[in-house]
Parts: C-alpha cells; sequence; structure tokens
C-alpha cells in the first residue's frame, strides 16, 4: 500500500462514524504522518497544550470540533444542566492556549448556538453545534483560499519569499493563511522560491512548513533564524508573509517569537513585510498589541533537543515567550479574506469589518 | 578527586614534555570537560576544522603551537628541507578554515621566524619557533586583558548586555574577547545582566557562552536567536558586544552567521553595538568585507540534531553560511587592545595600528 502523503489529509477534521477530532499530530512530523482520533475533553486540551494542533487558524477548528465532540457526551436531557456542563467544559478547553485569540472566537460561536437555540431541547442543539464546528471548519478553507487570492496579486513570478515558523496547511484546514499564496502560486506556475526559517525552540519551520511545501512541489530552502538578515541582505528575498496569532485594532500583531524581528530586518532592507490573517484573529477589542497576552514555555524547549540531550548548562536561567508583538510600524500590510489593509491600521482594520458584515 | 571546572584550564597551551598542543574539545561541551592532546599534524588540522577549538583568536595559537608541534618532528638538519616540509605544513593548516584571519596571520608569523633566522641551524630555528608560539599565546592573554579594560568604560553597572556566538574564553586562551569586559566587570562587582544568544546551528551560545560565564559565576539568560529583537524592544539590554572573525579595513566585520541581523536589530532598538577585535583579526589589506571568503558549512549541521535525528524533511535545500558581514553603518565601536575604533573607521583603524607599530 502507498504511504499517505501530508496532502492527502486535512490538519483537521471530524470523524462523524467515531463522533471524534481528527488532527495530524505535528509533534511526530516531518518523521512520522499520524492521524489522532481524539474523543475525550482531556485528550483534546492535551493535544491543544502540546502543540499536536497548533496555528491559530487549526487551534479554532479543532476546539470548535473538540467542544462539539464533548457536548455530544453530556448525559442529560435537561437543558440548564446541559448548558452548565457545556460551559464548564468551554471554559477549560480555554485555559489551553491563552494567545491565540481563535481559540476563544472558535469557543465563543460554539456557546453562541447553545444560547440562540435555548427551548429546542438538547438533541437539537447537540445537531446545531455539529452544524457550526462544522461550518467553522469549511470556512476556514475557504478564508485560506481568498487570502490565498489577495496575497499573490502582491507578489511576482520568480519571487524570494521568506516565511516564519508555520501559518501553513498545518497551521490551518488546507492552504494554510501565510502560505496561501504560496500554494495558489504553484498551481499557476508562478515559480516562487520559498525561504524557510527553522524557527526555535520548537522548529515548526523545518519540521512543518518545510516538510508541507516541499511536499507539494515548491523550491525549498530551510535557513536558521539567525540566517534572515544575510538572505535579505543579498536580495534573495522579495518579500516577508507570515502568519499570526492576534491582531489588535491598532495594526500590532502577536505570532510566534522571532516574528517581530524579522520585521525589523525586512524594514531596514526595504523588503514588504505582510501578516495573513483571517478576520477571526484579529481583535478589534485590543487598541494595541501590549494588551495581547503572551505565553511563555518551558525552558527545557530551549535547554533540551527534543528531550533528548541537554544543550545548554545546568547553572543558567532561560527565557522563552511563545510569541512577540510586531510593531504596526514595521507591518507593510495585513492580507486579509476580505482584502489588504494598509495602515493607518485604525482606519482600514475597521473598514475590512464593515466588508465583513455588509 | 575534585573535578576540575572550565575555569582551571587554558582554552590552549603546548605541553612541553609531551611536545604537544593541548585543547580543552569544545564539541563535547557543556557535558563533559576532556582536554586533547595533539602531536600529529592531521589531527591538529582536523581539531580546527571539526571547531574542536574554535574562535578566531584561539584558531591562531592553536595554528601557531600547532605549526612549531609538526615543526619540531621534520627529522632534518638541511635547513632547506627543513623549509620546504615546514612551508608544507603550513600550507596544510592554512586550509583548515578560510574565514578567521588568525589563522593565517599566526602561521605567518611563524613562518617570519624561518625566515629571518636563515643561517642559525634547525636546532637553533624550532627554539625560536617554540618562543614566537609561546609569544603568541601570552600575547593573547594580554590582548583580551586590554579589550576588557576598553570595552567595559563603555558600560555602566547593571546594564544587559547581549552576545552572539562564543567570542568568550574558550575563543581565546583566557577572558576572550567580547566576554573581557564581562569576566574584568564581574571581578570588579558590575552585576551585569548577560543574556545569550544560543547560535543555530552548532549552538556555541548555550554549549559555550552560557557554560563559561555561568562557571564564572555571571547572571546568565540563554535565548533563542530569534528573540534577540523581543529582548530589545523590552529596554532588558544596554549593549551589545560581541568577537569577529575578521575586520575589513573600512570596518566591515565577518562574524558567525547572524551578528549582522543582531546589529541591524540594535540599529533600530538604538542600542549601541561594538565588535571586540584584537588588531591581528583587522586586515587592513582588505577593503570591504565584500572581499572577506565565507565559509559555508554541511547541510546537516541544520538538518540534523547533533547527527542524531533528522529534523528537516530530506527533499529541501539548505543555505548554511558559517558567518555574515555587518556593515560598518551598523557598528557603533570596534574595541581593540589599543583602544576604540568609531566611524569613520579607515581613518581610525588606521590610527589604530599607528599606535600599535609606534
Amino acid at each position: 500500500m502507498r504511504r499517505k502523503t501530508i496532502l492527502e489529509y486535512e490538519t483537521v477534521s471530524f470523524d462523524p462514524e467515531k463522533r471524534a477530532l481528527v488532527i495530524i499530530d505535528q509533534t511526530l512530523l516531518p518523521g512520522q504522518v499520524r492521524l489522532l482520533s481524539l474523543t475525550e475533553i482531556e485528550d483534546i486540551w492535551e493535544a491543544i497544550y502540546l502543540l499536536k494542533v497548533r496555528g491559530a487558524p487549526a487551534i479554532g477548528v479543532a476546539a470548535a470540533i473538540g467542544l462539539y465532540v464533548a457536548a455530544e457526551q453530556i448525559d442529560t436531557v435537561d437543558e440548564e444542566l446541559f448548558y452548565q456542563q457545556f460551559k464548564e467544559k468551554k471554559k477549560y478547553l480555554e485555559t489551553a492556549r491563552p494567545t491565540a485569540v481563535n481559540l476563544f472566537w472558535a469557543l465563543e460561536k460554539m456557546e453562541a448556538v447553545v444560547k440562540k437555540n435555548r427551548g429546542k431541547g438538547v438533541g437539537e442543539i447537540k445537531k446545531l453545534l455539529n452544524r457550526e464546528a462544522m461550518q467553522i471548519h469549511d470556512e476556514d478553507i475557504e478564508v485560506c483560499r481568498r487570502i490565498g487570492e489577495y496575497g499573490l496579486k502582491l507578489l511576482n513570478s520568480g519571487d524570494g519569499i521568506l516565511t516564519h515558523c508555520n501559518a501553513g496547511k498545518l497551521a490551518a484546514v488546507k492552504y494554510g493563511t501565510a502560505t496561501a499564496p504560496m500554494y495558489l502560486g504553484q498551481e499557476r506556475g508562478y515559480g516562487f522560491h520559498i525561504y524557510v526559517d527553522e524557527t526555535r525552540p520548537l522548529l515548526q519551520g523545518a519540521r512543518l512548513t518545510a516538510f508541507e511545501l516541499a511536499a507539494a512541489g515548491m523550491d525549498v530552502t530551510l535557513i536558521c533564524d539567525n540566517m534572515a538578515a544575510d538572505i535579505m541582505k543579498k536580495r534573495l528575498v522579495q518579500a516577508v508573509f507570515v502568519g499570526c496569532d492576534r491582531v489588535a485594532s491598532n495594526g500590532d500583531a502577536a505570532n510566534k517569537i522571532g516574528t517581530s524581528g524579522v520585521a525589523a530586518l525586512a524594514s531596514y532592507y526595504r523588503i514588504p513585510f505582510y501578516i495573513c490573517a483571517p478576520t477571526s484573529t484579529i481583535d478589534m477589542t485590543l487598541k494595541s498589541g501590549s494588551e495581547i497576552p503572551i505565553e511563555e514555555r518551558k525552558e527545557t524547549e530551549i535547554t533540551e533537543m527534543w528531550y533528548e540531550k541537554r544543550m545548554a548548562p545546568e547553572n543558567i536561567k532561560v527565557y522563552n515567550p511563545c510569541f512577540d508583538v510586531t510593531e504596526k510600524e514595521l507591518i507593510t500590510g495585513i492580507v486579509t479574506e476580505y482584502g489588504v489593509a494598509y495602515p493607518p491600521y485604525e482606519e482600514s482594520l475597521r473598514r475590512i469589518f464593515e466588508k465583513k458584515f455588509e
């Protein structure tokens, strides 16, 4: 039997027979493509916390399907009791990752379904929750495709494109956000040269982005994070495309640690720097990036190589923020499914949302 | 018996009994402090090539002692024959690393001894070669101490200092270059907070710099390379101190890959960026950094973790330059053993050399 490639699976999906959340276990990539079928809420929480599923859009979809899977198991016909237990499960899932707003956004959408349909009975509400989760899943594919179309217009044939971390297919359901223009360009023969930051400490660039883009047949060059300035100086890169975990209303964007450094370098070398953000990632309730909570992670992610061999002495401190905030001044444009927002972002992001709710 | 710490050994030394070059094997750090005693020129070449001894000053000292060790073994009293074999050994050692100018500088100094003393007999020349190698070794300690004094004047008590790669004791004989102000400041109670870039791909920052500074009792925080922008933005860092492998006469400086990115970030966040350079590292024959040869190293340094586990897919390209060139515009000052040079560097570096040859 032929081994399936990463392209044949969705990153996050629902198995209606097993009533399970199905994800590709990303901690095993690139060595092994293994699907996990999750039905227990503790396992779903852990899959998000341990980055088995990661990437803002994918976390949102996984949380929605995960919450549906958990809600389906609530064994009562009493709506009040159901709602109480539903809220507990929702609250629990909210604690899995603090930075990605899609997690909260998706869980809110799910709760809104329960609230809006009170009186219809638990069975009907469960059906509607399933429909909502699947809609969030399907929308992600469409949103990413549209981001790809808008992003592609910012690029030329043969361009070198740098990306950081993984805002790829593996961070969403399909296409990805930052990679969507690359996938569409690949289909249409643009001949891009993609440079991928390996993205320490967990190497999502090396393990995930390089992996999925090479699987799609693209020309991929892996670099260490500290080589980005060098390839910019050598004009090997014409544009930077990255994803994001949360954008504030002023345009400040939280994304994987290292993103703001890439942005500052791009600014120095006068290379356009684009953030790709589904509107679900844009949090208009935040005035600026300083209000975005930043997750700090375990020291051993840096000091130990995949928990096998210690690479740093014992008697030192370690700083390990998972994200940083890129100042709006460093962002050339924010690519959404409703078009590209340019500075000043208070203005342009507001217009994006007007378009969305038209 | 108490285990010796790194501080009790010189990084590079000569064992007069065994007539051997003695080095700390840096590829085993931080797990194991092991001394290597080398007498065969192939082993000396390999120790330099495989980074068992590394850092521009240490490479120079190791090459000088190594060439002496090899010259001592030349079994002839015929001066012409001796010189011929000496030149071959010198040429061989020159091929070990292309970028560090100290390698060539030290080997040239050794050859000058042979040339200047022709007619004195092979036995006498061997003695003089030994004396020259030991002088290069002793001078390195003194040069680093003086760089430390000049560097310390640029700092204030309690400063946060960022460094990249290892320009420490382990890159020289003692004190190091970029770390010399830190060691002297530590002796004098400055209470610095040292931030160390781990420095992918070979993690010299994590394995060597964090290790040696923590052994000296300093307050050390390890970060991934891509976190430098974040700690600058948070004003945790008041100055950047790095070493270098070769400085051109215009001030462009080649150093470990990633240095130029740190410099561009420091410039963006208005943090002073200093290169520490013994004059042996300054190559006044080069007009600019574009003339400095840059070594490219093996892909597996990036794609495989210490050759144990593959961390990237097979079907991708990898870019792995060992060094980059920091443009003179990004360098606040160059700290030498004859004082600090400031822009314009053509002028100030010339004055440094005038002082040297006064």
